[in-house]
């Protein structure tokens, strides 16, 4: 019956996901801002490069993040409570990247404990995310129970290459804690990867 | 006739709101700021606690009210005049909760008056949505005048456990003019209450 | 042939459009902001009275506006490529609105020639709006163009009922020249005179 | 099989887009600011006009690019990972549009250097569009790869008027560094062609 929440229809959860990924990615330019001072214009957008770092950075992460959500609600069969508050939670975990990402540009440029203390805070968050990501696939493939008939082995393809993402952005933390840098260079490597073609894939 | 909007079509409503929605959840992340000063910006990040819990209530509420918006629109059948317009005075409400959220983060860390004022205006809030969604349901139920057909007993359902939510926000927005951590946390308790898993509910 | 604009699909224009529409009204809440100064939060608060009423007139204003819109392009059989200019150039005068929201709350509260000012520029948007409306509906329903088979009725009676909005905000321009809370209680009189439940119409 | 995002299903990836274009539209507005100083309203909102031009040609060029997007979607038969990366990166460079606009109209009021300065960095950010919008299209259109059957005729006139979108900004960018208004006016114009009624075009 086509009247409680526990049901097949996933189309309105994801029409509401796709707007909160699409307003989050998009909000990112809201705080690229110039400094002040005298400095000529040029001088100036030269000088916002670590907004631009952290814009392009947290923007692909956003995109894999929404591209990641739609492959696995293409497996998703059917809604229920729990799916809608996995999802609910996972969203706001991603709707927050916005101040992490103003927090690293906004201390990016001057060296020193702050600097490290940005990208510790930035990195973190890819974790929590990882987190709410690995939830929502908990509650939506744990014995199979939601997936959609004939998906199972898709779904299990899914829970092996999540296996990584959590001790992956926990590692990166941890290297941000000593060199910032690398921190930015590992967590934009594994955007990049994800960026790059690939072969026929199952 | 399709030409008039006396017409069994809440698609585009639903999809119109969950707009609304995903942008009045996402854009609570530009009203978390650091403070000023000269603190280190770990000592910073630790003193925007307010913003945080401020983001994180608003969040869920709002996730609350698009999932209830979602399942009272399951069961309407048709969309009238009165449906648009209770839908657009509810809307009003919900994205009108940014700014108290804002309101409260700002005065949370400050003891006194204000503190208490800033928590009554923001619990105060939540009755106005309250009767925001009664008004909005008793448009649609009324007489099951909207309701599609083999949904009445669901609407009923619904109708009873819309009774508490003014009565309860009622209670907390007075409570907050005594204790503010008690209204907090009352109004936390009640987003977790909706977040934890629940045995099959017809 | 299915590769040309020049079709009958509205569906991704409609949605494009709820985007834009859901944007510019959730937008209008960044704009509400408290004055600063020594006064109590409790103060403060009812001093932005302003910033409430102009949130409650555009709020309702574009929510009209919306459903006007989907009100006309429920007559709308097909897509061209004047339909899409006509209509991003009715957004443009609708995403424009939040700034003439900001500029009357933040003059409404001293007296004087600004305030005149800001209610002359405020009610003025409305002329433009209602001009691009009757651009849209002129591309839109001129000799039936684009009127789906069987609504060529219902597009007569949308015509008729735009002839008054464009005469009807350049009275409420004027008008505040003169008064500026006559001109404020017309226009909010009109959103209201939309709102209120009316007979079975045709 | 249903479960790869190897598939013939771009509807989720047009809603996401759709998202971004008519947030990134919408957010234009925000960047309209008055001046400071003691000038009256009148004078202010007659001062503003750098921000409404700035406005008005960043708002049509996205709206633009919209139907552009819309289009050739349309002729797009499936998804593929390349398929989402390229409109990934596309989405990135329109989505930063609204930092160029707000640099230009802030500068555009001050003659010397940084007017020239910020309308280059406007300029250039349409080559960069234009750039990504060649590369979703070479990824869509390549050996017709991802073109839906009946649509290789469509698909190949678009990529003859695509030719035409790098070496034309690059032009006005070129243009910008001697004469601003030039520049202006070119990619203005370039708008007005686009948005002014054409004959029947196959």
């Amino acid at each position: 019956m086509a009247s409680t929440p526990e049901q097949n229809d996933t189309a309105r959860l994801e029409a509401f996901s796709d707007g909160v990924f699409a307003i989050a990615i998009t909000l990112l330019v809201l705080e690229i801002r110039l400094p002040g001072g005298n400095a000529t214009l040029a001088q100036k957008l030269l000088a916002t490069w670590p907004s631009y770092v952290g814009y392009v950075i947290s923007f692909v992460t956003i995109g894999i993040m929404w591209a990641n959500h739609h492959a696995i609600f293409r497996l998703i069969g059917r809604t229920t409570h729990g799916l809608i508050v996995g999802n609910l939670l996972l969203l706001l975990t991603v709707a927050f990247l916005p101040f992490p990402t103003t927090v690293l540009a906004d201390h990016l440029r001057h060296g020193g404990g702050d600097q490290r203390t940005a990208t510790v805070f930035y990195s973190a968050t890819f974790i929590v995310i990882a987190i709410g990501f690995q939830l929502l696939w908990q509650v939506a493939s744990y014995n199979n129970r939601l997936i959609a008939p004939g998906c199972e082995d898709a779904a299990a393809e899914v829970s092996r290459s999540y296996r990584y993402g959590i001790p992956a952005y926990t590692f990166t933390t941890i290297v941000a804690a000593f060199s910032v840098p690398t921190c930015l260079a590992l967590v934009g490597a594994m955007a990049l990867y994800w960026l790059i073609p690939r072969g026929r894939v199952r």
